[in-house]
């Protein structure tokens, strides 16, 4: 992968426990168009408020993230922390520290441990020229069991630009950020503006239509930095190069959105729901979210159950507009209700057999207009019961 | 249990499988005042439709009541298994087929077996003389691990009445009334608008302050029937005998949604979650509300976690006005967390303890202002996912 400008080093400081890298830093040889968003959860970790204040200039040049602790509910000894944090890294860079976005994941309540971090800053530092967008990756793992990667190149003015990011997910993933951080990065110049509208409406389809467990965590962070270093002459709204980059974009974060699903704690189903017929989008919406969130519905789609009346239950409850004799329901290609009632026939083994599958599609048509909506989501599986009752030990 | 006029049945109807009593009546010796509650699902059950049109008239003399099959999700079928289930009990009674409620629960999306319904409906009646309330306790049961009853007796001008209810439940409790059917009777003579007003202000402290797992259901009922029997003056509002009556309706309808909650799917623990503190009442309710609901705290709780700080970041996610630096957090009387921050010292091992046991309270304070909740929840354990997964088979 060919990203101009960017360096990345991790290391090992040991913050929950030993053996494993939770320490990263990426590194923007010049300032950057800076655009994120953040976890609107009302307890917001002490990182997030650091780096949603400082964004607000629009240009951002390093990041560094740690997992192992979230530095969450710390009160202010954690703003403290973030900030010092962000203090040694800068003046190591040579740089202004408002120009460093702080994130961190991992365990709420505990303080940071900063004789750890001080310690292995220096290390992270001289680590730059070597390290990979790959060893970022696997820095920011929690319960990820894989590395979440994406990455997609363009041209604009015959010059060649690339678009990458990482992920990390695993549990608490619902929309509105809940709990996952991602980091996209791109050599592209880009007018920001339209990097910032671009941004959003990627985030809007991709991390905000996922759903793992319906919580929402208090360090959710998308970050995004354009350095402008590939050279090409800066990309402006409404021209091809600008939608050849809305669609890379969004490209790469649904990749990382769905990496995230299928990596959902204990997770094994992705189901894709799509609502369709509703009166507006945001009931299809609504509706969509309702399903994909539903302990019930996720419970069945574990136990291979085509129990189909739990998603119309799901529906029903979701406050959306519904008309119960209007609803229809597939899985996959397999009708499994029509006008609100069962299809009969073989509906019931053919959909039993879709829902072995690793992958399937669940689609409910309401019926009463052109409203849409997708969202993805995992099975509610014994995994997940295990991970997350031990989390912490 | 001395209550007045009231009789009882149940028989096999082997509606979803042989080997239980699943089909039961309660019959009033003469026109009962009633009141109910539904479930606010826009996808309701046939019978659901049915009675809550019935129920305006104020009155009923009979209800009918299935497990094994929700008769949701049937259709125009469905409205007509449930009317002429209401027909043949009414003419097997003698009395008009408007004055019969009908309840069911069960799987949803099948149609109701009337062959085996119509064969059983004779033996139902006849068994009226001799059968019990416990008997239809026992023939409500789902997934339920014991049959749930509660009875308390009151004096009104020197005459004794007794309030008596029961209820299943197990999974898909939520607020609203969501998935649970409860059935009071009382033989008290009560002034019809005092009676209504009670058991929805009953109902809102209890069975609307329970949740398993965030599902609401296409079946929910709570009925009401006073029958008069007792021959006490009729209790009428504003008076001491209201009040006591108000009293004893409460605690019946708490001890069964209690009871509920205890016998949640898979329930390990027991937990009632206090919020005081905020702004108003309502913000207490969601923070309750969400905290009780959220998969990550409920797998904690399973897990024996004195994971606090999932606990905040669910107040912090539920809408509520909430400040950060002014939350405090007790496993009963252990503080885990003031001010936002971990209270330290022994805190965690001696919050650890009180995780062990199987009933604690988790009281939160916002430190806002007077507004406070109380909701009782189950913890979310490898067992709710073995009976969800694998319900219908």
């Amino acid at each position: 992968m060919d990203i101009k400008g960017f360096q990345f080093s991790a290391v090992e400081a040991a913050i929950k426990k030993p053996g494993r890298k939770d320490l990263a830093l990426i590194f923007s040889e010049v300032p950057a168009t800076a655009c994120a968003v953040f976890t609107l959860n009302r307890v917001k970790a002490a990182p997030v408020l650091l780096s949603e204040e400082r964004i607000k200039s629009g240009a951002a040049q390093a990041l560094i993230v740690n997992s192992g602790n979230a530095n969450a509910c710390t009160g202010d000894n954690g703003l403290i922390a973030a900030r010092e944090t962000s203090l040694l890294v800068a003046a190591g860079l040579g740089i202004s520290d408002s120009s460093v976005q702080v994130s961190s994941t991992g365990v709420i309540g505990l303080q940071m441990p900063m004789e750890r971090i001080r310690a292995a800053i220096p290390g992270l530092i001289e680590g730059l020229p070597s390290g990979t967008l790959d060893d970022i990756a696997e820095a920011i793992m929690t319960t990820d069991t894989f590395p979440k990667l994406e990455a997609r190149s363009g041209k604009a003015g015959g010059i060649s630009y690339t678009v990458a990011g990482i992920a990390k997910g695993a549990g608490m993933i619902m929309p509105n950020m809940a709990t996952m951080l991602s980091f996209i990065i791109t050599d592209a110049a880009i007018e920001p503006a339209f990097l910032q509208q671009s941004f959003r409406r990627s985030v809007d389809n991709s991390f905000n239509s996922i759903t793992v467990d319906g919580d929402m965590s208090t360090n959710d962070t998308c970050l995004m930095l354009a350095n402008g270093l590939a050279g090409n002459p800066s990309i402006v709204a409404a021209t091809p190069e600008a939608e050849e980059f809305d669609s890379l974009l969004n490209d790469v974060l649904l990749s990382l959105a769905k990496q995230i699903v299928r990596d959902g704690e204990g997770a094994t189903k992705f189901v894709e729901v799509r609502v369709s017929g509703a009166r507006e989008n945001a009931d299809a919406r609504k509706v969509a979210m309702a399903i994909a969130n539903s302990s019930l519905v996720k419970t069945a789609f574990y136990g291979q159950d085509a129990n189909w009346g739990r998603i119309f239950a799901a529906a029903g409850y979701s406050g959306a507009d519904v008309d119960p004799s209007r609803l229809s329901l597939r899985f996959d290609d397999v009708f499994m209700a029509r006008n609100g009632v069962f299809s009969g026939g073989d509906a019931e083994a053919r959909g039993t057999e879709i829902l072995k599958k690793r992958e399937f599609t669940v689609t409910i048509d309401l019926g009463l207009g052109d409203g849409s909506a997708t969202v993805y989501t995992s099975d509610l599986s014994h995994e997940y019961v295990s991970i997350n009752a031990d989390y912490r030990t």
